[in-house]
């Protein structure tokens, strides 16, 4: 295993150290439970929104804190559910007196732990409202979830409802917009290579020199197929076809086109799978109306990509548009 | 070789396509000969700034075209110089009447083919100045170079530079910046892995499973020393040491820290390696004032890191700060 690093038990607390120490303009750090959240938290009279999951997806969740997105994030250990108390003492963190959404992507460790502290939060008289993402087209039920997975319109989602709370709207409102972006938007991923999870010390699966996955999970759980490997416009057609024909974006829309790095990925390559997606929407009269092409929901080193278009409308669109000043997400502030 | 990409003869261009379709609002990409420049090219009255090298580093240059930094970026083949006629015609079409800036890292095709393009310009009347990065302190001379290599410093050089030409300050003042700021500034990188050139198909060297590469250059021509791994807190001291006792850094400077990912080790790691760094640099009494952490000037899918730390007066932080709106590094607007 070649990474930088030093105990691989201290991966999580070390990188969120350095987080720390990169952006204390943005974002402070606190363990012992570990969260991070808004220098400026709590924001009195606005929603506080908080979300999380297992470390090793970096940026997300924590290169998302900061004015327009995200309040707090809480990172479990690499690939691991955040527990309760860290989503209870997050929530507290940011709570301004206009209630607290979670934000949650569809895995049932991280579904029940982030219910389990809005009921705690509640019952300390908090208003917590929580909205689970689902959009991962791949498969219908996966080795951690009933349903489908949550992957990167997670994102996008916290983007928007970042926004719709620094408008100060309601929590209602705030939590709806996080569903409809949801609803709208739809994701599937691929990997040319496992990642290597620092516990582990060796690939989560072995995958042949010659072949890939499609659909495959942002833990490395299996796809939907496992092919031989294919040209990136190959590669994108598959993707962007399950993807535009799941919701369906039909002829007329506009979407907000995320092309994602895995990890391990070039941006070179990720902008040539963009270039592909392009076309692909072109040819079916969906028009990418914004873009965002990066590493923003990664699997450690994995090398591949995944594609998430959302259907946009006036409101989420002068919602993506807004103000957003975080580590990894920034423009107009 | 596992990549995202059609023909390995046709990535660069394809790339270039993704970039201009992604960002349109920033950039133009214009092809034979190809280069990237601002969508409001040529700023009237303020000089241009144009860089460039082989491509396969991104987002280095393409990724910087914008408000606040670079005009124009001549993207080469993977790891190859861009030819004379790419920055003689990005030189013309950023021309605003001020004269136009050319930021060369330190190769010698680079050197070269940048030079003779900067007599061509003169000879049609623009006034040009040329500045060479130099700042890897790995090696003296190396496979592509006399004298040192031009790294990481470029990508702040550029930023600094881009502001005070935004300024409207003359081309023999900006100029100036990009001189000290070079002048200031130090890198060294290393390699956990090789990188793989699209065209030659298989890595560019062999690194065992148990070793690293210690002052690699970003095209993974050899540096200082192979030796074991270590952990992440050795190899932070390695290059911070170098990079340190160089300038030489002293008590009381203030640095902005740059920790670069070469292309394939995820944020996660790099902000491990930040607070190393940061640890370093408080024992020595040399402050971070600013930073930046992820992956700006990368060798394709490589894993590893590099450390560039330039002294900061108050006229550099003020130039950082002023804002930037490119596609990899943008705040303030």
């Amino acid at each position: 295993m070649k990474k930088l690093i030093n105990k691989p038990e201290d991966v999580v607390a070390e990188g969120l150290r350095g987080m720390a120490l990169a952006h204390a303009d943005i974002l402070k750090v606190q363990f012992g439970p570990d969260y991070l959240v808004r220098a400026d938290a709590p924001v009195k009279g606005k929603v506080g929104i908080v979300s999380g999951g297992g470390s090793g997806h970096e940026p997300m969740h924590g290169g998302f804190v900061g004015m327009g997105m995200l309040d707090a994030a809480c990172p479990g250990a690499v690939f691991t559910s955040p527990t309760p108390d860290q989503v209870l003492a997050a929530s507290r963190a940011v709570s301004g007196g206009a209630g607290v959404l979670l934000i949650v992507k569809n895995y049932t460790g991280d579904v029940l732990n982030f219910e389990m502290a809005a009921d705690m939060a509640r019952a300390e008289g908090i208003e917590v409202e929580a909205v689970v993402t689902n959009d991962d087209v791949a498969v219908k039920d996966s080795l951690y979830t009933a349903g489908r997975r949550g992957v990167g319109v997670t994102v996008l989602a916290e983007k928007m409802a970042g926004a719709a709370a620094e408008e100060r709207r309601p929590l209602e409102e705030v939590a709806e917009v996080c569903r409809k972006v949801n609803a709208q938007g739809r994701s599937m991923g691929m990997a040319l290579t496992s990642c290597t999870v620092p516990h582990a010390g060796k690939p989560t699966f072995d995958l042949p020199e010659d072949e890939m996955e499609i659909g495959i999970g942002i833990h490395g759980e299996p796809g939907r197929t496992r092919m031989k490997l294919k040209t990136a416009a190959e590669i994108t057609e598959l993707l962007a076809t399950a993807v535009l024909e799941d919701l369906p974006f039909q002829r007329g829309d506009r979407a907000l086109a995320l092309v994602n790095g895995m990890g391990g990925t070039p941006l070179i390559e990720l902008y040539l799978v963009f270039q592909e997606l392009a076309r692909i929407c072109k040819g079916r009269g969906v028009a990418i109306a914004r873009s965002l092409v990066g590493p923003y929901i990664t699997s450690l080193d994995m090398a591949g990509c995944s594609l998430t278009l959302v259907r946009m409308d006036d409101e989420l669109l002068r919602l993506w548009d807004a103000p957003v000043r975080t580590s990894a997400l920034r423009w107009g502030v």
